[in-house]
């Protein structure tokens, strides 16, 4: 039995992966086995999905597989440090070669947490993505970032690490929490925003029927997302030039995650208050006009997304911590913004006067000042 | 001013780099200035020898770099996660982008740590090695494999990431203890074993004038070595095929390593017994003569390196080591082995029964049975 599927290829040469997407893949075992390396596995979750979804995977494998589980906290803090040790400990003590296969079942966490893994057990085996939440499936799991947080900041320590193919069930969404929804589709905004203009129309209409979980809407959008991430990586792996265009709304966001701690905010909910700061920014620069800022804006209030910051973080907060940025380079500070609907921009010479205004601006965001 | 030099190119597409060798070559700010990337500077060693290298290498540096110190333990045991994780904070704490470049000072210890830390470090920085063992500077130095130990087993953590470059001052090796010197020489004749019969010979004849350290011979020993690497890794970044030759004697030594816990006998001493085993057993398997593989054993003896495994160590615990070591894939044991003098051999299909018979034989190793 073989499952239709939408199919959007990651170009890497050697490292070239697929993206299958469809409702209903995780009965089919066909992809899964042709993606293995070997006879080892080793199944990787949290322990709320562990119970639901290792025995259906279990069952695509094929028999002789030789399987481990490894089942780690459910939560940002637990995409530590002390969570991929005790995996790596998991796979010495139960002797994995480097002909093992790690399956990551999960949202970003257990996917990056997972990927880190496998890049470095025995410098590097081989991998694959089941995201089961929208924010995974059209952001995280695609593109080979893999990364543990630090107390000091979020993915400081990571690799980049291809996986041989990225399984999307869009079944998994209908129990999706409604908050982690909405999470997952600030990214999906973000590829419009940032990449295409048409999906930015395409999806100011049907907002309401994704937000319904209207399973072809989902598909096309999950679809479009991973095709315009799959661009940007094809042409960019290591974030020297287009890929740094993908963090539209980051280097904002990860200020308001690491100020609150990880967790009281979701990634995506960051992202949607950030991605609204750049829009506002972009218009106080003259690179965007103020309607379409304003655009932006009512689009991520449309997904229920935040578009503000956390109350009573202030902008030296903020300042203080995009400082230590990944996109700091050489003590400049790197921003994403937005040339247009559907064309972000990287600059290095925002003005720290506007870029404090932006910040201190609150409920008047992305409005025109005049 | 520029010091005369010997090069040696590693040729890996856009991962290419150079191996500079000579005496007097940390007088010379030219090189170094120009492998850097930017203006930050990590400068890391053990406590041993950062005294000593620290303020060299300083002077070398541009006079606005911004330099950072980390300084580790001295021994196999501080090749850890948890000097990872020291050295990991430290770049945090001191807020270094990804435009830094870390330089590791020291043995295989320090160089694999610090190019490990660099491979993770924001998903990947620069790194230089200035190796200044015989051992970091005829192997660990090159080839781009990083890692840190596990108490299960060593280098079960790492990565792949080249340098920018390796610079080597022979006149480091006049103070190296003469068991490391020893140590050294293990891998120097493991290039000629596996690699190159011609430099065999020309060891056998110029073992003396290695011992007494005279300075043209070294030099020659050295860049014959680095490009007995090159050519292998040029062939085979990764490990897939002809890389694994240069594991000859290892996974032996190895285990070797892991029975005695790290410490007690020196890496390249392990590497020595354990080609002797190789050779012993590839004459077993009739693949080599018996004389050919008695002119190893010679040749590491006049290394002054042990022939034999450590004293009390049982078959049994060889065997059950090797079974954790990288080189097995899907269950099956994996040893370099000799099908001449400068001519390595993977196989895959070893008697478990003759590798016994080699493991139990002892002082009479690499002698004909008949």
């Amino acid at each position: 039995m073989s499952v239709p599927s939408r199919r959007v290829s990651v170009d890497l040469g050697a490292r070239s992966y697929e993206i299958a997407i469809g409702e209903g893949l995780l009965d089919d075992p066909t992809l899964l086995r042709s993606w293995l390396r070997g006879r080892e596995v080793c199944l990787v979750s949290n322990e709320t999905l562990a119970p639901r979804y290792f025995p259906r995977i279990q069952a695509l494998l094929p028999p002789d597989a030789r399987v481990s589980h490894f089942t780690m906290g459910d939560g940002e803090r637990f995409k530590s440090f002390e969570t991929l040790t005790a995996l790596l400990d998991t796979l010495l003590a139960e002797r994995h070669s480097r002909a093992t296969t790690l399956i990551a079942i999960g949202g970003g966490v257990v996917g990056d947490l997972t990927g880190f893994a496998a890049a470095v057990y025995q410098r590097g085996v081989a991998f694959i993505q089941v995201p089961t939440t929208l924010l995974a499936q059209v952001d995280s799991s695609i593109g080979g970032k893999t990364a543990v947080n630090h107390p000091r900041g979020k993915n400081m320590i990571g690799a980049f690490h291809q996986p041989e193919g990225v399984l999307i069930d869009t079944a998994c969404l209908k129990t999706l929490p409604e908050r982690e929804l909405q999470a997952g589709l600030a990214e999906v905004i973000k590829y419009g925003a940032m990449h295409d203009a048409d999906f930015f129309a395409w999806l100011e209409a049907n907002m309401g029927v994704l937000l319904a979980r209207e399973g072809d809407a989902l598909g096309e959008a999950i679809a479009r997302s991973c095709q315009a991430k799959a661009e940007v990586v094809a042409a960019d792996e290591r974030e020297g030039g287009a890929r740094a265009l993908l963090n539209l709304g980051h280097t904002f966001g990860h200020a308001m995650e690491t100020h609150t701690g990880y967790g009281p905010w979701l990634h995506g909910e960051a992202v949607g208050a950030g991605m609204v700061l750049a829009a506002d920014l972009s218009a106080r620069l003259g690179l965007l006009p103020w309607a379409d800022a304003a655009r932006v804006k009512a689009l991520v209030a449309a997904a229920g997304l935040p578009v503000m910051g956390p109350e009573g973080m202030a902008p030296e907060a903020y300042l203080d911590l995009m400082a230590l940025d990944k996109k700091v380079i050489d003590g400049r500070l790197r921003l994403v913004l937005l040339s247009a609907l559907g064309t972000g921009v990287v600059r290095d010479d925002v003005p720290l006067v506007a870029l404090r205004e932006t910040l201190e601006r609150g409920p008047a965001l992305c409005q025109s000042p005049t």
